[in-house]
C-alpha cells in the first residue's frame, strides 16, 4: 500500500448529497474524515466531519477546504472548470480532470467513446439550424436533441419525432451547444460500475437492468437479463474506458442492449445510482470501492452475494415509508428535509430470494 | 407507525466510542440525525450532526443536549445515574431505566436472571473479608471475585484459585462492593443479540461463537457450533430477558455452553461488539435493529444470509492494514487516533464460503 492516504486523513468531496453522504459513511467506515464542499442544501454534512456552504466561484473559500483535506474527489461531474483548476494546484483531483473533461460534454464523450472503437448512437453536433438540419438529414428521425453540457435525469433534452419539429427543439435548448443523437432501438439498457485503482487494478460490479419513468432511474435489478457474453462484453467496454482514461475511482456505464450487441450510451465519472445495489449485494460496495481507489487502496472483493432489486423513492414514494419499513428490505434514505416531485429522498434494496 | 419518530428527528447517543459511531450511521441511513455527548475524544463525531463536548455532571450540558434531540440512547451502561435522572426529565430514554440499572450492577443483574428462572454462575455478595469467606464457603475455589459495578473487558476481577488467594483479590479490588462467582465449566460461549421494538416486537441474530483472549473478544463466528436445540433455547432466553425488561433497543446477552444446557454470563443493554458480524452477514445489522427499535419502526429482517466470522482489530492488529485490504474482507475502523495496547481500533468481517 504505497501511496495509500494515512490513517485518519480527510477526504474532500465536491457536492453534498446523497452521493456525498454515502461516500463519506464508506470514507469513516475506511478510518477516514471527510469535508464537504456544497454550495446548498447539504445532507451529506449529517456524516462528515466538516462543511463547507460556499459558491463554486469563491476563491478563498475553495483554497481553504483545498488546504483542509488531504484529496479530493466529487459527488457530481458538473463541477465549474475554475474552480477544479483552483482546488488542482493543491490537492490531487481523483477522479482525474481528463475524465471530467470527457464526461462533462456529451460531444467529447461520444467522441472518446468512437476513439476507443466503442459503439453509440449515431450522433452529429448542432450549433444551430443550419447544422440541426444537416445533422437530422443525416441521422433521420425520430432522433434527439440534447445540451452538450449540464443535462441529468432527462433535463436539456427534446425528443424530435419529425423533421417539423426540429424548430421548436432547437428553441427549447434556449441557444446551448448541442448534440443530435440518433434513436438506438434496444431491448434493455444496463449498467456496469467499474472501478479502477491508483495501481492501475480494474474490478467491475455484476451489470445491473435499468428501468427508468419520465427520464429517472426507478429501479435497477441484478443480475441482468443477459446472456453471459454479453455481460463480458460490458465488463471489458467499461475496463477499456476505465485504462483509456488513466481513471482512479469508481464509473458508472450506461449501455444499451441491441440486436447487435452493446451500445454506450454515457457514463459518469462517480458513484452512480444504477450501482446502490452493492450495499446490499456485496461485501464491498460502490462507495467503499471508490473510496479505496482514490484512497490508494486495493481494490476490495466486489463479488455479488445475492440477487437484489434497487428502487428509488422518488418524491412522494416517501409516503410509503411505514410499508416499506415493515417489509424486509434495507431502507437507505438521504435525510432531504422536502420531498418535491422528481427528487430522489431514498431508495430499497430488496433481496430477491429464489 | 404510530409514535414514530420523525423523518429528520434527532437521536441523541450517550457516548462517542465506535457502537456510537455505528449507530449514527445506521441512524442516518432511516434519514435521522445524531447528537453525540462525550466527555472524552469522540470518533462517532466525524459521522454524527451534532457533538456536545462535557462531563456527565454537567447539568447545562446535558439539559442543553436533552432539549436538542428527540429520543437518547446509548452506547455503554454505565452511565451515571444523575445524569440518567436529568435527561429522563426533558426527553424518552431507551432502553429503559430498568435495563441500565440491572445492567450496571452485576448482583442485581445475577438476581434478575435467577428470578426469571434462568441458569447462572453461582454467586454471593461481597463487601469484606468475612462475607468473602462465607462465600468461598458455599461457592468453593476456582472462584471469580469481580466488582458490581463499572468492569468491562476483564477489569476489575480477580481470580482466587484456592482460598489463600482471597486477601490478595479483595485488596485488589480496593473496597469496591463486590461479587464472588462460581466457575462455570463451559465448551463455549455465544452471545444473542436480540432487539425488542416499541410494539413488544422480538427478533433475535442467529447466536454466535465467541473466542476471547486477555478478556478481551477476539473473534464471534456464525453459526455457533451447537445444536438446534439449543440454539433455539439461546433465542428463547433472550426473548424472555428482553420482555421482562420491557426493552426497547438491542440487547447482547453471552452465554456459557455447558453439559447442562445453557448459562447466562450477563447481558449488555446495548449493541454489542459480538454482533458486529451482522454488518455484512444480514439485510439488517444490529445497529439499524436498534434505531428502527428506538425510532418506533417495526423490526428489520435480521435473517442471516451468509457465514460469518468477525475478527476485532486490537492495539498493534492495525499494523495488519495493508494485508488485510488486500484480502477478500469487510474491513471497519473507528478512526481513533491512537493504538494503544488492548484497545479496539476496528474489526474485520470474513465471509466464510462453503
Amino acid at each position: 500500500m504505497t501511496e495509500t492516504l494515512a490513517q485518519g486523513a480527510t477526504i474532500g468531496i465536491l457536492g453534498g448529497g446523497q452521493l456525498g453522504r454515502m461516500l463519506s459513511v464508506a470514507a469513516a467506515r475506511l478510518g477516514y474524515r471527510t469535508h464537504i464542499f456544497e454550495p446548498g442544501a447539504a445532507p451529506a454534512a449529517d456524516v462528515a466531519h466538516a462543511l463547507t456552504t460556499a459558491p463554486y466561484d469563491d476563491a478563498k473559500a475553495l483554497a481553504a477546504f483545498a488546504a483542509s483535506v488531504d484529496v479530493i474527489t466529487y459527488e457530481f461531474e458538473n463541477v465549474p472548470t475554475a474552480a477544479l483548476d483552483l482546488l488542482e494546484a493543491t490537492r490531487p483531483i481523483r477522479p482525474g480532470r481528463r475524465a471530467l473533461a470527457t464526461s462533462q460534454d456529451r460531444l467529447t464523450e461520444k467522441t472518446f467513446l468512437q476513439d476507443l472503437g466503442l459503439a453509440t448512437a449515431p450522433f452529429a453536433a448542432v450549433e444551430d439550424a443550419a447544422s440541426l438540419a444537416i445533422a437530422l438529414d443525416e441521422i433521420g428521425t425520430p432522433a434527439i436533441l440534447k445540451t452538450r453540457r449540464l443535462g441529468y435525469d432527462g433535463k436539456g433534452q427534446a425528443r424530435i419525432m419529425a423533421p417539423d419539429d426540429a424548430p421548436n427543439a432547437l428553441a427549447s435548448l434556449k441557444g446551448a451547444p448541442a448534440i443530435l443523437e440518433g434513436f438506438v432501438p434496444f431491448r434493455a439498457e444496463i449498467s456496469v460500475i467499474g472501478a479502477r485503482g491508483l495501481d492501475g487494478a480494474v474490478a467491475c460490479f455484476d451489470p445491473g437492468e435499468n428501468l427508468h419513468r419520465d427520464g429517472i432511474l426507478r429501479t435497477t435489478t441484478v443480475p441482468a437479463r443477459i446472456s453471459a457474453a454479453l455481460r463480458s462484453d460490458a465488463v471489458l467496454i467499461a475496463a477499456r474506458m476505465l485504462n483509456a482514461l488513466d481513471y482512479v475511482g469508481v464509473m458508472g456505464v450506461e449501455l444499451f442492449v441491441t440486436p447487435d450487441g452493446l451500445v454506450v450510451n454515457e457514463f459518469a465519472p462517480r458513484v452512480h445510482n444504477s450501482g446502490h445495489w452493492t450495499q446490499n449485494g456485496c461485501l464491498i460496495d460502490q462507495f467503499e470501492q471508490h473510496i479505496r481507489a482514490i484512497a490508494g487502496w486495493p481494490l476490495g472483493d466486489g463479488t455479488r452475494l445475492a440477487d437484489v432489486q434497487m428502487e428509488n423513492l422518488i418524491g412522494d414514494d416517501i409516503a410509503r415509508l411505514p410499508e416499506l419499513a415493515a417489509e424486509g428490505a434495507a431502507i437507505h434514505l438521504y435525510g432531504k428535509a422536502e420531498a418535491r416531485p422528481g427528487r430522489k429522498m431514498g431508495h430499497v434494496n430488496r433481496i430477491v430470494r429464489p
